[in-house]
């Protein structure tokens, strides 16, 4: 075992079959950034995640450069041809329809209906996603297979279309929790919660999350956790525009998006390159991971691009798996359930785990015998090495830590110039710190 | 087109032809560090380039460490044999009198005469180029083959020896022009203007200079561009002493010499090294030539020399073409108006015209919108691109300016780390700007 | 002759018959970290060096985390069989006792002996060093071949047991030189004198430092060089605690040990690693030495872990040839005077010689006619290359200096930042500062 691994065992199936449970909940929902879906959403998260905080803001608020929109709910929408079949059916996939989508009632010659259409030639069973939040417009998605044989009909043949949707005035929904630590010093997760029915993007990232508020909740935390279940852009905007105190807190975070698919874990940097957050998700990487990747940071993304903004800069990246965009079934009604699995989300889910066991421990120490080295024989701590310890390197961790723990070095730093194993600095601290040899250097 | 190409087409033979033509009516002329030639040549610089002013400093005045010397001048010289033949004549090339040389009026047998004569054995039918401006003496330059022809007649062979040369209380000349910009931040470009008959070194960084003055005038500037036509050294340090204003106005210099061989553009960085200049000419020459060269400072060379001396440190380098010294035409009379061409001078200049672009649109803005990403739909800013133009990278470079224009990172910065066209980013810049979303963070 | 090669000449057989000598006549003297065998070797070496201060801290006395030990001497120590023959004989070898063996006189069975006899079966003919400073026990050390004999006589077979040695209230002595300077600036140089009969380790570091300490009176000094001659950890530690301002003068420091054996030279870098030490010493190898090695820091070690630990952080390397612990003769009887030579201590002592020539030249200067180049023709300084001289790099020396004597480069810094080697750049150093153009930047 390497370094803080978490207590939950990583075979149980146990949670791994919750999270595709909650999943399968909330598959069928229609969420947008905006309207019923999305507070059923949070109604469902909140359920499972203890203290979990509902925030309301009232369409038209200003939050920095954005403001909140029109609340957007869908009843019902389709296409009916002659005969009155649904050729296109809302009521069968919620990607059907463009989200946002204004209200229309209309017939329309397929020629007419066209430039309303949305297909994937190259995939021709598969519905693709679309949104239109900020420009007003309605829209249906379709298999290119289903147009071709509309197409066969005729160009004008005649439907009825039908949005039954409302855009109006109403409320931006996002819920937050914070786990109180030992200390006010914040780690921030975040997740968006506005997609509808797609299973990797991103009811993924939301069920991992729900996973880590209730892990957090049993283990002893230095840090205090904040978990953001927002809707993408816009809900991270309004969380940053509401709350300056805790942004003032944060000192390491993560968006979680795209945990449950098949691909390698990839990480991808905060704006500040080497931040701790930076530095512990890459050791971890490494250490648990044997396919990971890492990327830097581009101003592309998901919400990692408003907490990176200049005027925050907060050390804040993004863990997932497969990149948003590198597979096709992204933004596609091919993301669907079977898309995900559970042993995926469960390894998302102990990565991040051990992410924050690696900040957790990721102390930094103040020698206090720092002139010449102190004599751990008298102390017991030259030769108290459990069978099976590697006492060279047990040794040398601690003369690693008495020598570099002078306030700047954290545990993380100190094994990278040791090219140590993590764990074994850990533990070389633990027992000087109880050997009376090392205090916190504060809070950083 | 890459980015910053000056308005002035590279196919032009226009220009190119013009800066032949000046070279061939200053070819002749025999410049030194002070004198005749050196005024007639400045003279004709003030006919081409607008608002050139002359500087003259009498012989004895104190520059830093140095005295403005003696003016010289030559009227006549050779060496005549007993048939009263010139076999070394002053007429037909004035690289064959050792420049600075004392009057002398003499016969001399070969054998007397031998210490004062220079040849390249190597190179028989070239005359080299000799100077001694600050070690009183006197000598001929000439071809090998024509010694050798002498030597057949034998060392008692008397020869009548007359330099009619005078070295007199007088003046050091230089010329400088500013072309005055926005602001009073500097540009400084540099050539040395004190080679006799040598069209490479440096007739070729006369009228390049001559060029970039008449093409600054037609350009909106936003910093003011001061260019020098020096004798080499002195007139560098003179102009230093003369004007410790002005030096702590420069932000950026180029000393320019070597501009019209065949061989690759060379660019010679500043003592500093990584100053905005060396990176700015690295991304041009990256961009612009196929071959070219970069050379880490080195305290030899041309009047870099005194702009990066420790006391003034500007961050000045050089550009030209072969490095001096690397060419056996070097400082020889192969250094001919053969050894030139139009073409080549021209893209000499395109070169230091798209430098100055570079340095013109290598601003550093402040983000107005900084909490979060601005919101660039309702401001018609996301997608309002051109026909042709690559959407991803410049809707991408739009999100990097906006997320690093915190007034630590310029336009190059920015390019640099998003691994983008600089072209495209200052698209973005410029885009941004006139969105409102962006200002320039102060001249730096 | 690369740069900074002593005086004293390599091939001067004299020098390392010197040092051997020495080596012979204290070979014998049982050493530990206190007692009589550490002070009769202190004696020695004060009647070669001269000007040796002897310090004496009793026992008892807290020097930071440590206190000093009661001292420890011993008369004699024996194994002796039923008829009286001793089968194991401190008068042998001292290696025999454990270091630090608490008295003892006992009948003991070989079974009931045997977990106080310690040996090498992989070396069955090699005695190896054992100590228990700081924890009450007693042992002896025996090669294995002797302990088979004795097994074989059987494990019932009764022993006589003697370790004739006294732990009483005494004292920790060590010794100091402080051979001074132009500067009160310190360099340090420390070696261990606690081993007993071993060679390389250390009595080779013992006399080297003693033929520096010779040397350094018979040279002009910038720097003061303080000597010690120091029980390892605990006299390192207790001069730390009684010499505040001496540690505050330190600017460089070596550890020498093991400098006798064939291996090749390694230098240990400062926790630093990149002080000047460091980079003066990696230079003098590559100079110098054709195989080499560099390690970095680790707070394993010699004194060296004393001197960087993080209330102090001085800038001390260790030099010696094979690192300890990577020879099998590493603290074994095998570490005789045949493991060492005398071409090789005197290849060692001229390396640390020619690492303080380089720190006694690496000056830092600054020009004192910054404002462009000083006109070196005038002062003579342009064409005065003794014959062998390469003039272009002579030249070129001094006008780095020139451009990078701004009070921040060392003579160092600029050797490197040219490329040239060091002995030119320092030459063209004195010649300027004879020519009245550099001034000492200041003491750094």
């Amino acid at each position: 075992r390497s370094s803080g691994v978490p207590a939950m065992k990583e075979s149980s199936s146990g949670l791994g079959s919750s999270m595709v449970e909650w999943m399968q909940v909330m598959y069928p929902w229609c969420r947008s950034i905006t309207g019923e879906g999305l507070r059923q959403t949070l109604d469902f998260v909140g359920e499972e995640v203890e203290g979990l905080d509902r925030v309301r803001i009232p369409t038209g608020t200003a939050c920095f450069d954005w403001t909140i929109p029109r609340e957007w709910n869908i009843r019902d929408a389709y296409v009916k041809d002659v005969a009155g079949k649904r050729v296109i059916d809302f009521r069968s996939s919620n990607l059907h329809v463009v989200s946002y989508s204004v209200p229309t009632r209309q017939r329309l010659s397929l020629a007419e209906l066209r430039p309303h259409l949305h297909t994937l030639p190259d995939r021709p069973d598969w519905i693709p996603y679309r949104t239109s939040y900020y420009r007003q417009s309605w829209g249906f998605c379709l298999r290119h297979r289903d147009l071709l044989a509309l197409e066969e009909r005729g160009e004008d043949q005649v439907y009825e279309v039908v949005i039954d949707s409302s855009l109006e005035e109403g409320h931006l929904d996002y819920a937050e929790v914070l786990v109180p630590g030992a200390r006010s010093d914040e780690v921030l997760l975040s997740t968006h919660v506005c997609h509808p029915s797609m299973a990797n993007d991103n009811l993924s990232g939301i069920v991992v999350l729900m996973a880590l508020g209730q892990w957090l909740r049993s283990r002893p935390r230095r840090y205090s956790y904040r978990l953001l279940f927002v809707p993408g852009t816009i809900g991270a905007v309004a969380w940053l525009a509401h709350n300056p105190e805790a942004v003032g807190r944060i000192r390491h975070g993560l968006v979680l998006a795209g945990m449950g698919d098949a691909g390698p874990l990839t990480y991808k940097r905060s704006r500040r390159a080497d931040a701790e957050i930076d530095r512990s998700v890459e050791r971890v990487l490494e250490e648990r991971a044997e396919n990971h990747s890492i990327l830097d940071f581009s101003p592309y993304g998901y919400d990692e691009r408003q907490y990176n903004s200049p005027g925050f800069d907060l050390p804040v990246g993004r863990l997932g798996r497969s990149e948003y965009g590198s597979y096709p079934q992204y933004h596609t009604s091919a993301d669907d359930l079977s898309f995900v699995s559970a042993e995926q989300l469960e390894a998302s889910f102990h990565t991040v785990a051990a992410v924050i066991e690696r900040l957790e421990s990721t102390e930094t120490y103040r020698n206090l015998s720092p002139y010449g080295e102190p004599q751990l024989g008298r102390r017991g701590l030259y030769d108290d090495f459990a069978e099976g310890v590697d006492v060279v390197a047990a040794r040398l961790a601690r003369l690693w830590v008495l020598n570099l723990s002078d306030g700047h070095h954290s545990i993380l730093d100190i094994a990278d110039r040791a090219g140590l194993e993590l764990a074994v600095v850990e533990d070389a601290a633990r027992a000087l710190r109880e050997g009376g040899l090392l205090e916190v250097a504060g809070g950083k």
